[in-house]
């Protein structure tokens, strides 16, 4: 990696830490260079704007997941399971996709990695429904949302589960059993 | 309503505003005050700081969306579409419990009206169960979670729906498949 990419690299570890913990309007570029190691000119030059550096930051933590993912459409449950255990391994990727939706909302669709692999779930899913391998009684684009939102931990669960996120034991075994009645085929 | 009672309810309107709009972090209480017509400093005298009054207006919010919204648990999709309908129609609501899951974590458990609301599904939901009325192949916390989660609309549903969330007509229907998916008892 030459020096820029380094850099760069550098650059955007240093955001997702920052956007992650404090949002973008709380979010400070001066606080996230000194993490860097950089100088705050570096870095509206390599990003235009603290809007442009989220997003970044939020591109690039998207394409880690898509990476460490494998996707296989008839196994919808796997998929879920490997990205519920992302999100407990990576709580600021978690904490980063909450962000956006509150202050970039509309955003995903405007980044080319979260639109690629979107494209690729979707495609996947639907060849899968055709084939009868995966229940149409929802739409492709319905079912990857509804699976999404069962793998997000919320505060709902503190709430029913005296203060602490469901155990991670437990939370996998109903997964798989919610993903699996919302996936199996129609008999 | 005395004056008191009147102000309270005013400040606590207000907070929802701009809250909703702003989150903790962002909101400031000298436009809140402005917003609620009241000087700042009883702001203070009320809700202590600006954590005491985020906190107050969740639980005004939530406690508002309970008095709204009907539960029978034989009819948990009912209840799914009793929600996504109030959140349509309450964005701020939908947006303040977003920011309090980012800066408030863990508080719904210290505020009365969440626990008991919750404590309510909760009873209703096993009551339920035992009755035979709905599958127990996931817990009642878990069952109440997941319903909570589908109901959520997030970027995932703009991006793969050309920028817009789904149409209300289509969401809906996909909720009562979905709904019914989960909580069908076992034949």
């Amino acid at each position: 990696m030459g020096d820029a990419a380094a850099t760069r690299a550098r650059i955007l570890e240093a955001a997702v830490t920052e956007f992650a913990e404090f949002g973008m309007a709380g979010a400070r570029v001066d606080r996230l260079a000194a993490r860097a190691g950089c100088n705050k000119q570096l870095i509206y030059e390599y990003f235009g704007n603290k809007e442009g550096l989220f997003d970044a930051a939020l591109e690039s933590t998207t394409a880690n997941l898509a990476l460490a993912l494998a996707f296989d459409p008839t196994d919808l449950t796997g998929y879920a399971l490997g990205l519920y255990d992302y999100m407990v391994e990576h709580p600021e990727a978690a904490r980063l996709v909450r962000w956006h939706e509150l202050q970039r909302p509309g955003i995903a669709g405007a980044l080319p990695v979260m639109v690629e692999t979107n494209r690729r779930l979707l495609e996947a899913i639907t060849s899968a429904q055709a084939a009868g391998q995966i229940a149409t009684h929802l739409s492709a684009e319905m079912l990857l949302v509804f699976v999404l939102s069962l793998v997000q931990t919320t505060d709902d669960e503190r709430l029913v589960n005296g203060g602490e996120p469901f155990p991670t034991a437990r939370k996998r075994e109903a997964l798989c059993t919610a993903v699996r009645r919302l996936a199996t085929p129609e008999p």
